[in-house]
C-alpha cells in the first residue's frame, strides 16, 4: 500500500472525530498551548492531549515543549492531500455530468 | 450535535478506508453495477457489498435494484461538505501566515 494511501487513511480517520476537528479549527488560527485548548473546547486537558497525540500520529499537528508548555501547531500538508483527493473525484463526476448534458443537448428529438 | 457535525463524522470515517475510496473513485466516472465493481478492484462481491452499504450509510452512494442488478451511484453532496470544511480551515491558516508575513515586512529592522 502506498504512503499516500496510508496517509489518506490516517488523515480521514483523524478528521472523523468532532473534537479533533474542533482542535484543528482552533489551530488554523495559529499555534496554541495544549492547556489553553481545553476550556474553550469544553474538554479536559487529558482529553485534549489524547486528541492532540492522535492528530500528531496523523501528521496533522506538530507539538513542541517549551518549559512546561506544550505548543500545538497545525501541519497543513495532509489537509491539502485530502482536499485534492476529494476535489479530483468531484471534478471527474462534474465532467461526467457535462458529457451527459452534451449528449442530451445533441439529441435532435430533444432540441426540436 | 448538529446534523452537519454528524454528517462530517460519517463522511470522513467512510473516506478513511482505501477500498471505499477505490469504490468512490470508480463511481465518480459514472454508475456501476455492484457486481462489476468487484473484479477490477480486486475484491469479492461480498466485500464490495459490505463497503457499498457503509458508503450508503454515509450518504456517499445511492443504490437502486433493477431486476437482479444493484446499481451504485455517487452522491456528491457529502464530498462537497467535507471539502468545504477542509478548505475553510486551510484559508484561515493561509490568512494567518499572510498576516505574519505582513508583520515581518513592516518591521523596519528587517527591511533596512
Amino acid at each position: 500500500m502506498s504512503s499516500v494511501t496510508v496517509g489518506l487513511d490516517r488523515t480521514f480517520a483523524a478528521l472523523a472525530d468532532p473534537h479533533r476537528r474542533d482542535i484543528l479549527e482552533r489551530l488554523s488560527q495559529g499555534p496554541v498551548a495544549a492547556s489553553q485548548l481545553a476550556e474553550p473546547l469544553g474538554m479536559t486537558v487529558t482529553g485534549v492531549l489524547k486528541h492532540v497525540h492522535a492528530l500528531e500520529d496523523a501528521r496533522l499537528v506538530t507539538t513542541r515543549k517549551v518549559g512546561r508548555t506544550r505548543w500545538c501547531q497545525l501541519a497543513p500538508d495532509p489537509l491539502d492531500t485530502a482536499a485534492t483527493w476529494i476535489s479530483t473525484r468531484r471534478r471527474l463526476w462534474d465532467r461526467r455530468l457535462d458529457r451527459f448534458q452534451a449528449h442530451v443537448d445533441a439529441r435532435p428529438d430533444v432540441n426540436s
